[in-house]
């Protein structure tokens, strides 16, 4: 769950499209969709999907990561918040 | 968001597995995916994806989820709460 300060919709919105290719391009990765909250502008969810726990870990550790992560308190209003979850039912 | 019951995890997969084919086979039902959060064994996710607003109000009022949504505060905890999103970015 992210959501960014006032204003600051359009920035997250680019921030994501030059991550996506870049991401979706490592291995393991599956699914990287930024959505976002109908119902405010500010709350977006990004819903990535990954082939193993180890994948996820050397995803935090790519050099496009560390630097977004480094930026996103410029346009965040405060951290993501992670809900890790693993699929259930056929 | 899914919250069940202490103990009536089995019965919220048992259910979505019971509706899962039946809602796959909805016209422009696109998605329809049930995760376990994986710090709390009664919360789920249910993350459906649909190719219009029109498929989705037809789903609510078809007969396996008027008697699923029915069925539900037998073995949940509170209401679920829905976040209803759009994709953004490409």
């Amino acid at each position: 769950m992210i959501e960014v300060q006032p204003g600051k919709r359009a920035i997250q919105i680019e921030a994501f499209e030059a991550l996506r290719p870049l991401v979706l391009a490592e291995p393991g990765c599956i699914q990287y969709e930024l959505f976002s909250d109908d119902e405010d502008e500010n709350k977006f969810i990004l819903v990535e999907k990954w082939a193993s726990q180890e994948a996820l870990a050397a995803h935090g550790k790519t050099a496009h990561m560390v630097a977004a992560v480094a930026r996103n308190p410029s346009f965040r209003a405060k951290p993501a918040s992670v809900i890790r979850m693993s699929p259930v039912g056929r």
